[in-house]
């Protein structure tokens, strides 16, 4: 997509280095980061440099490929590609792309002479990434079709390109609808605590020229009721096997709302975030991150300075999970890019193959 | 209720003077400001100087009395006073309390004398205050039955004493709770866009030493769906003739999300609250306000200066309706000055007097 004017994915590989757009400085500066090593590549994925399931996934590839290329000769080498990957691993626990990305990358090394591994590790990456491109693509394609000109779509976090290699998941029919020449106006949940509604989404969608309208969490309710919703799309960061679908922490909510107003809800992602082995959405680990980011907001000052503000009372506690899990019985269909499929486990396994 | 160990009220008059905690400037700041004039009182009103329906009621109460005792002898006298209650009247639109309070402070000094006027509004205003207090230590007296030692209570925005003269109303049911020995935690939701939550009702819980979770606004399906709250309260800024309430943007989700979680959800406000003339929710204005404090978080920087940091992408629009309409079907009960009634016409028309 574009960032004045001109293309970008939101990760790549050049040479032995990850570049990331740095998607903590967004909206305020677009800047790309260089991953020189492993080890940083882990901490971009961590600390949120990189975020969104399939661009993280993208990150993970890329960095084991720079632990194979790090790894040296000989016998230390195993422990060493072993380590690398348990710490690209361990670095989010929710998002399904990271595993199934690490997972495709070391079956394409496994078992070859080490002279060979860095370059298979490589292709391979390289082609994770350009498979999802163009499953978003896919995704985009089958998603416009329940866009009409004039509609307003709701949105919660950023499942934007900046969530994925390119293209997004749930914006990509949004950008398919808008080159068809369709009017769509999109609704941006903030999404406390790290408003990446606010900041990620509204960003990505005023660059290719969509409409953005920013609201607190806590509008859509009223909204719905008044009739100003006509769908809800939203990413996912793992979906079980019977459709229970984990993403950022508020989807449920504004599920439930979808379906007491009679307004269709969909969750859009690529067959990389089904994780068949997880029966279902209480098997998902769901991320408990700091205080701090409920007990601040970051942002810019007037004197376009990055800070962040203290909002809540010195002393209070705070709870922070980061994805909750929405029940596939609110779910209206899964977006993928084999089409739209019911949220049942019938569908998901005809359509999504076993890695 | 205590602020540093003294009691406080959230707003009296010394004199001609109306005085106010600023709102503002908690929880980082207790600061108690002096508006000598009925335009600096109203304006207190509109910029939330002085929030929270019961309160605004005594101050617009206190307003009036300015008024009054502005007002000039004489034939320009009827016109002054007027202007002043109309000026009063415009600083919200959503709260009823302010309403009742102008009406019943007019009431008390309207056909006497000039003479007599500023003694009988000051006295009918003194009286409103002390009647809010009573009717709210009645509320929290009412709705501690409703809490059980080791419960964990929700909240939305803030109902606590800072919101009415004293006490509170959503909170009211804690401190008595408390002051008979139970332990009860409260979870507050932040409450974007202002954060009355994170600031208001974490820093007034904290001076009462109750234990506080601020969370975001969307943590609070998830919290449900693991069995981690037991009731949720809170308060309300009209409640129309059929027991549809109209509360902060946000109350009607939670409310949807108690239901769906089989959790008691209450609405606690005093008999000033209720709108008899207003027949269901949908005729309740809901006040829209300006779009920055949804671009915009405001708070304390590290170096200890109050700032507002933006969070929207620049060029994004706002939504910002500032109240939702929870209906009746969704309340488990109002708690009230007279006991906790049912939301339904028949029990709101048999409890609450016509005023």
């Amino acid at each position: 997509m574009l960032v004045n004017n001109q293309p970008y994915r939101t990760v790549w590989l050049e040479g032995s280095t990850v570049r990331l757009i740095d998607q903590r400085l967004l909206p305020h500066r677009f800047e790309i980061v260089g991953m020189p090593r492993h080890e940083e590549t882990a901490r971009a994925i961590r600390e949120m440099i990189v975020r969104g399931a399939p661009a993280i996934g993208a990150a993970g590839a890329f960095g084991l490929v720079q632990v194979v290329l790090e790894a040296p000769e000989g016998p230390g080498r195993d422990a060493y590609i072993n380590a690398g990957e348990a710490l690209l691993r361990a670095t989010r626990p929710t998002a399904q792309n990271l595993f199934y990305a690490l997972d495709r990358v070391r079956r394409a090394f496994d078992g070859l002479p080490a002279a060979q591994q860095a370059d298979a590790a490589r292709a391979e990456a390289e082609a994770l990434a350009d498979d999802d491109v163009r499953q978003n693509e896919a995704i985009g394609r089958h998603g416009a079709e329940l866009l009409h000109n004039g509609d307003t779509l709701l949105t919660h976090c950023n499942a934007g390109w900046l969530a994925t290699v390119d293209w997004g998941t749930a914006l990509a029919p949004v950008y398919v609808a808008r080159r068809a020449g369709r009017r769509i106006h999109v609704l941006a949940d903030e999404t406390r605590p790290r408003c990446q509604g606010a900041n990620l989404t509204a960003w990505e969608l005023l660059q290719e020229g969509v409409t953005v309208d920013v609201l607190a969490d806590n509008a859509a309710g009223l909204l719905m009721r008044r009739g100003e919703v006509n769908i809800v799309i939203t990413g996912a960061d793992r979906i079980a096997a019977n459709g229970d679908a984990a993403n950022k922490i508020g989807t449920y909510e504004k599920a439930l709302l979808a379906r007491e107003h009679g307004i269709p809800f969909y969750i859009a992602a690529p067959s990389t975030t089904f994780d068949l082995n997880c029966p279902d959405g209480d098997a998902i680990p769901i991320e408990e991150r700091g205080a701090d980011e409920v007990h601040y907001a970051w942002g810019w000052t007037d004197e376009g300075k990055m800070a962040r503000v203290r909002i809540a009372a010195p002393g209070a506690g705070a709870r922070n999970p980061a994805f909750d899990v929405t029940p596939a019985e609110l779910i209206t269909g899964i977006i993928t890019e084999h089409g739209i499929i019911p949220p049942t486990r019938d569908a998901i396994a005809r359509t999504i193959a076993k890695p």
